[in-house]
């Protein structure tokens, strides 16, 4: 297990998200139960319901969670708990009007959880009519996307297990067995190497491979088939996303193995391009030219990448338009992709994080076509 | 299995919704992803996400059904799809202006469920100023409240499932181990008797049986314990949920035996006042004058009951204030208690339905003090 998060990492994660607030011209945040609640307290609540639970960052106080009475011990032991102010209320009282109002400003404007529960939001809408509202995901995209020294350790643990379970994924046989047996092995796997949860294990074997979205079904692996394995989840809070594509016997055919190395090479480019202050969608482009020049262009139907951490799917997004500047401590995929439709699909992708001079991987296994049984 | 909903099932249920919706000043609803979007259509996505998914239910138009064009195929395989018409986005479209306006009334005041993402909202309030919004479960507590004959079926299955449970955790071993290990045996039971889900197993024994929020810890069962067994879940999309209380050996001591037949005559007197027309705060009131008449009336400190259905806890609930009136086809539990700190509780539940002639309960075991080793 890493070293826990202590109360001033909770407390700097909430100053600096208070001050990206003013900055983005925001009143302050209302966040409420999901991955940002746990990135600025700590504390997941293990239940979701229809009671309010919202923790209230505005510049000129402390910052304030508002808490069930019923759930205040559990909130209580959070990690994050000695960094915030608590104030419950019981059923039959009116948090809005009770406990967020008195903080809030009455005529402000406030970025809210993407998830809050409409219930909440309404009511917020009611007991304070001046205030206004905004996605808290679009006004402050970057509230999680720079991780500090102990993410990165997390995520670096999490591309490592991903990284074991690919080694063992080559031991077991694919020939005669369906891609959800396959998949089953890539879950089991990620467990036994520390992972707390499984988000999704793609097994798209043959003509399968070719659909981005496929995940697994009960297709029979064939000998001679190319396989895209994609798989990851949480190990300690934090994600892994790794995908390699193997075949299935000796000798791929030569339009595999030159789809393969097509792809290798993008992979390769966009990787060299991280640095900080470049733009995202450059690596999108870095790995989309080369793709293109080979004459796969149309065959590339997905964004280069996308962040990662407390979430397997998070900004930011590597992806045409998104003009966002790389910093150091931001973490995403990098997993350029050919799929021609009715035969076969080939993706490699690596978690890499931006350092001062240049990329880092999370992952580590070669980048060659496996070879399974 | 039961037989499955079938397309009329869900354009009645959907129909129905918007007579209610305009019997309470509704211009129509905007159902999203949650059991309410269960009950109207069989749809249950199967990863909640930022794209929207909606059902739009109007006076004026068949029902419409937004889906983002990779969850259609899903979506047109849910049990209710015949009954909607589609409306599929792709990602960088609006699928508010695009897919959502052209169906409501720019000035329409609309139910919303509850938890709806506060994205959503936002995003409707933006592209349609002029319209208003109001919570689905206040505006509309009854929409799933009476059950449909299929509904009662699944319902009726699941009790009969949760009494099998019981008479079969009668004969487990309780001294000496922990309620966990009983919790445990419980939530085994529930699945190998067909409940797809546990919702909860609480095993409250001597002075944890009298905090009605106790779920099971790891305190070990003593010979002489009274035992608090609440356990429920889901089969087959239903819920289950049903209390009895144990004693640890022969010879329960006289306050015991007092006390639970004090519980039993409030439970029976609560049963017996179900009628159509009765207000649901009359069943709290009816079981609650047995306690008090009996000097615990400070010690039965929560509401009678609640409504059940595709979630364990839901509207209607029994409780004093409540002045909807029972219609045969509701279903509910009726669960008085008696808490005495420190000490013992004891609760007895059984999960209830209105008929044109009174009440009928689903839970059938026998409400006697159960006797365990």
């Amino acid at each position: 297990m890493p070293a826990p998060f202590t109360t001033e990492d909770f407390t700097r994660r909430m100053a600096l998200a208070v001050e990206t607030a003013a900055l983005a011209g925001l009143s302050g945040l209302v966040v409420t139960p999901g991955p940002d609640l746990v990135y600025l307290t700590g504390y997941r609540p293990t239940a979701l319901t229809e009671r309010l639970t919202a923790l209230l960052l505005t510049p000129d106080t402390e910052p304030v969670l508002v808490v069930p009475r019923l759930e205040r011990p559990d909130a209580e032991a959070a990690p994050g708990a000695a960094a915030v102010r608590f104030t419950d209320w019981t059923d039959g009282t009116d948090p809005y009007r009770e406990a967020v109002a008195p903080v809030l400003d009455p005529a402000g404007c406030y970025g809210i959880s993407d998830s809050a529960w409409a219930l909440h939001l309404l009511a917020l809408q009611e007991a304070l009519p001046d205030s206004r509202y905004a996605s808290l995901t679009q006004a402050l995209p970057m509230l999680r996307a720079v991780k500090d020294p102990d993410e990165l350790e997390r995520l670096a643990a999490a591309g490592g297990a991903a990284d074991a379970t690919y080694r063992r994924i080559l031991e077991v046989p694919f020939a005669g067995r369906t891609e959800n047996e396959v998949a089953a092995d890539l879950a089991a796997l990620l467990l036994e190497y520390g992972h707390s949860q499984v988000d999704f294990t793609v097994v798209g074997s043959g003509p399968n491979g070719a659909n981005p979205h496929h995940e697994a079904d009960d297709r029979v692996i064939q000998e001679g088939d190319t396989v895209v394995l994609d798989f990851g989840g949480l190990k300690d809070g934090y994600g892994s996303d790794t995908t390699r594509t193997v075949h299935v016997g000796e000798d791929a055919p030569d339009e595999v193995t030159e789809v393969h190395e097509v792809v290798r090479l993008a992979q390769q480019a966009a990787f060299e391009a991280v640095r900080p202050g470049v733009e995202c969608q450059e690596i999108d482009r870095a790995a989309r030219a080369v793709i293109t020049e080979a004459g796969y262009g149309e065959y590339f139907i997905h964004r280069t990448g996308h962040g990662i951490g407390l979430t397997t799917h998070e900004p930011p997004y590597m992806v045409e338009g998104e003009k966002q500047q790389l910093v150091p401590g931001m973490c995403f995929s990098i997993e350029p992709g050919i799929y021609l439709p009715g035969r076969f699909g080939v993706r490699i992708e690596d978690i890499v994080t931006v350092t001062p001079h240049g990329g880092r991987r999370f992952n580590n296994t070669p980048h060659d076509l496996g070879t399974v049984a």
